[in-house]
């Protein structure tokens, strides 16, 4: 099953905390709008098709975003968000 | 009987939990804004006469969307969505 | 006597539940914003002088809009709704 | 005296109960938002200069207009009311 | 000393209510929002840059305002009220 | 030690009462937003680079701005605001 | 590690009190809204593309920013803040 979010959306996979520590990364627990970090699985194709914002995100990216940005869904028993590019905040490499 | 959504709006049918389980999706019954599966009936003019719009979304397509979007409306007995493309998340292959 | 309404405005004239139902429209009592179902009685000069617009919307539609949509008016004893295009969601045929 | 709205503003003198009986037009007393019936007594330099909307409203015109838009002035002992062309809903002819 | 306004600003001088009595303008006491005469005193670049605007407004004319606008100043004793081009509803000849 | 505005800001300090006296300049202490006199100190690169605006305001004017307007920083011991150049209200020669 | 903001977003490291003192800088503690010093760590390509705006700001700036906006993470041990170009105020040299 393929999932491929309209627009400007992007669907991320929620990185678990071990996989966040590993990677050097450690989110502050008080910030009031705790951002998080996850993998991007999918791009809509208002980003596909557009030269500049294809440079700056694509799949496999691992992102910073906001934590109340999007919405769950469950497909296949595994858990994605889908939000707006403009709810992720960074790429991290 | 015939419905045409005007301007950029989708007409969608909701699908049964059978149906989606069916298809691999369970959505999470404690997500604020619940997302919901259905079927696309119809699409505006807007998004017809769109090159890239039409090719993001056409009848027949299962679609997520927000949970509170739309006007629900009963016509010949069955029941309906109309909502906006905006409120449209993601198409499900 | 004529009424012309001004910009993309619509003048609608609400349709009996009996005519609804001779339509096969039912709709449901509990909808938060409960739609209606209407006739166009005239269209604005933005909309008859729109090429896509007057084609998705012309005087004898049958609408479906947005109940709490609108302004009331009673014309020679009988009464009727000036709305914005917006607010009308979709044509039934 | 003289007065000449600026931009896309109106001036309106409201009519008259029994003139709005005359003419056939009844406003329904519980409506929230009231319409109202008027004549136009002068338009601003943004509807006269834009042959479209010169052609939607003129002097003389009677029109409904939205209750509660606009700002009442009396001027040489008659009441006006000044407001902005979209508050204007329609002509009545 | 001399007061210009930025951008699409107005310096207006109220006029006294025996002068607004003179020129026939009686504004009422119960209105919320009450309208105001006044002259001009000086207008920002924006309008007088620009051949419509200019032509809609000029010092020495006297205009009806939106009371609750603008900021008021006092200059060399007397006070002065700045406010946008669009809070003055009115040229009064 | 210099500060130099991004976009559209302005950097000012605020004038002292007698030296607003001196200018002529009272302002009253019941309006709701007190506007309030004070020097340029520097101006962004959007004002700078604009022929019509670096024309309406420059490093030395004296400006009427509202009170309530932008942020206080305190640099080398003297304390300035910065703002938006759209909350300065006029420039008093 | 590196971390790359998305769209117009920078990326800052505040500076600790000690290095604002020895900047000459002192921040209030009574303003509503405290600016904060802090120097840009990363700036995204929205900016870096932009012949104007990357004239404004680079890498290794000082700049002031206000306290509330952007979102706070840990990378490799050190915090950073993401925000928008637009909650910079000043760069200092």
């Amino acid at each position: 099953m393929n999932i491929k979010p309209l627009g400007d959306r992007v669907v991320i996979k929620k990185l678990e905390a071990e996989e966040k520590t590993k990677s050097g990364i450690v989110l502050p627990n008080t910030a009031k709008e705790k951002p998080q970090m996850a993998e991007v699985v999918a791009v809509g194709p208002t980003i596909a098709n557009d030269e500049k914002k294809k440079e700056e995100i694509k799949v496999g990216d691992r992102v910073i975003f906001s934590k109340f940005a999007g919405t769950e869904v469950k497909l296949d028993g595994e858990e994605y968000t889908i939000l707006k590019l403009n709810d992720i905040l960074a790429v991290v490499e």
